[in-house]
């Protein structure tokens, strides 16, 4: 049968939980059962919700904590994240202390959703990269800077080697760096770089505005020649995502920007695991890449929190795959770890740690690649700082974390 | 200047909160400040963001509780909500212990941001009741049920006089109870009651859907002749609530659910306040009705935070009024409890505190719309019994709870 089956952790009196199991199944689907006479009860049997499991997991502070696992039957909703949620997590949200961990969806239920358009191997066919972690970039300090200012920064960052550019997230419409110049000047840097080099590095710019507009602004950009969308899923909504996502006029990798999803995440008794947003829901929906908290930096992911990430981004399964991108806090001298705890298919993104080196963007992104050159090489990275300069001078600068085994 | 400012209640150490403040202040505008040259401060001054206020309010477990204003220059963003929760709480969320409380948008922001369209004034013309807290009921265990059920319900909610009736708000699109029926089958009902009775009832039909399909959908339901629509706003955005509210060809009332908002506000030290999100934001937004967990029920909001929204949604400015909808536990001995802490112009809204009554909904209708004239008559309740029928079952099944004076 079709359904939905969450996961959901909960506190409680030990004992407490195949009750309250109980009640959710019950209340949000066919609402009461024992009470029901027998005709009822055969004709709302097939939308009735059921609970799975229930298992004490020890103590919490003073009270136990228990996970709760309800199938949802898909009769009862439309096959939309809104609808998908509000079932599982509409009312309950409001319910104390319980936190979606996380959803099965059915494989029939699964089919009703696309995914990532291209995921890891489309985006690397565009980039022709294949055999390493890509580096990614983001523009530093652009409010209130003009077009110069960031072309010479994308210029920059793409002759260091940087293989994607994001915009900064708080970047919106503005007279200074309109969206279509971004989009229109930023190719022609980029464009010019390659032709010198033979680099290809791909630029996401930020999707802003009203809802209804992104569909429009986002075709546009791709008239425009525009390589990538950034976009502020959280602050719109998962579905918009979606929709960009089956939008075939659109047809350009969607990167997700976790802003506003601490606000969901972040507590460890209510709202949303982390795994379940940034991981599993951005991929159904269509996300290509999905920015999240790396474990490494001051606003840091537990490490556990982060490998969920990754882990729902890439396991296998029918929907292709999305890019994981732990971000902040990174610099050259956390390679190794990074390539050991996100593997190959993972994107190493670094603002401070790409422009604050002594030779710039260039450098930094030179530093980058050099450190992905050395670990690939089996080197350490003291070996790879006597081969390269900008490598040596980002270790001496930021010190380095070689991989504990 | 147009800006917005917004309020942080963050926890840390004790003298860490001025600095953390000009970091947040500077890392969310234009990045750097200190190291810049004086040309690039002088061109940047207007984008900078502005360190308000920093107040220790003491401690919290080891840690300290501050309260930070910020204020962020309007230039900056584009003026809807998902640029500004992005600017104000995007990255910042993910900044380890720190809530947001408030947003004061500035009177040149404020203009650019509709209100709801009806208000309580509004929605009190449509019913012609100006004198009174209105009565809300909602249908219940509808999943898997046909229209007859469905039309039997509301038939028995109107004729106990109930005001407004809402659909279930995990009720979807299905091939029972489909939308259009609801919406058709609905009014002619509700017509008839009023032919009879003299008694007008609205009922809010669940907006469901794609994200992109919902304005289409909602315009029909307004040919379709719908008093008005509920919407699982936090499951989608609140962009897209106020797109149905600017969208005039729609103008119909929108009733705000709060499914999924507690995975944003439930947390003490992450996310957003119930006032900000279920208050400030939805008025803002448009919303016409803001339903919230009561502080009575079992599913209960702590009363302060319940009377922030309240206030959020009803004190004077330069937008219509919402009403407020507290909701969960109801039933016709809290009346005077309500009416004390909510005042006329709210609603009192119930759902097995109508259904439940002795005389089904139809009696559970009258006990309410007799306690709330009893209420209003400076009665207390046990006199109201004594002359209600209705109302004397109700208490004698609830309890009641008198105004503590
Ligand atoms: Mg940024
Ligand atoms: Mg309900």
């Amino acid at each position: 049968m079709s359904e939905v089956i969450a996961t959901y952790s909960v506190l409680g009196k030990p004992g407490s939980f195949e009750k309250k199991a109980e009640g959710i199944a019950l209340g949000l689907t066919v609402g009461t059962w024992t009470d029901l006479p027998q005709l009822d009860q055969r004709q709302l049997a097939k939308y009735k919700g059921r609970v799975i499991s229930v298992e004490e997991k020890g103590y919490a502070g003073n009270k136990v904590n228990a996970l709760i696992k309800i199938a949802y039957p898909a009769l009862n909703f439309s096959a939309d994240l809104p609808a998908i949620l509000t079932t599982v997590f509409g009312k309950l949200s409001l319910d104390g202390e319980i936190k979606l961990i996380d959803l099965e969806l059915s494989k029939e239920l699964r089919k009703l959703f696309p995914g990532p358009r291209f995921g890891i191997q489309g985006i690397r066919e565009k980039l022709d990269v294949y055999d390493r972690p890509l580096v990614m970039s983001i523009f530093k300090g652009v409010i209130g800077r003009d077009m110069d200012f960031l072309l010479e920064q994308l210029k920059a960052q793409a002759e260091g080697g940087i293989d994607l550019v994001k915009d900064d997230e708080i970047l919106f419409e503005n007279p200074l760096t309109p969206f279509t110049s971004r989009i229109v000047e930023g190719r022609k840097i980029l464009s010019k770089v390659y032709e010198e080099t033979g680099h290809q590095t791909l630029y996401a710019v930020n999707l802003t505005g009203r809802t209804s507009e992104l569909r429009e602004k986002a075709k546009r950009a791709r008239e425009l020649g525009a390589d990538a969308l950034l976009f502020n899923v959280f602050t719109y909504g998962l579905d918009v995502l979606q929709e960009l996502r089956e939008e075939s006029e659109i047809s350009l990798p969607l990167m997700a920007h976790p802003a506003y999803s601490g606000a969901f995440t972040s507590s460890d008794v209510y709202g949303l695991s982390h795994g379940l947003l940034l991981g599993k829901l951005l991929r159904v929906a269509g996300a290509d890449f999905s920015l999240f908290p790396s474990p490494y930096g001051s606003v840091a992911l537990e490490k556990g929190a982060a490998l969920e990430i990754k882990q729902a981004l890439t396991e296998e399964n029918e929907f292709k795959t999305t890019f994981p991108v732990p971000s902040a806090g990174i610099h050259p001298g956390l390679v190794p770890v990074l390539f050991n705890d996100f593997g190959t298919d993972s994107i190493i993104n670094a603002g401070g740690g790409v422009h604050g080196h002594p030779k710039g963007a260039s450098g930094g992104g030179k530093a980058f690649r050099q450190a992905i050159e050395t670990v690939l090489a089996g080197k350490s990275l003291s070996e790879g700082a006597d081969a390269h300069g900008e490598l040596r001078s980002a270790l001496e600068l930021w010190g380095s974390l070689e991989v504990k085994s």
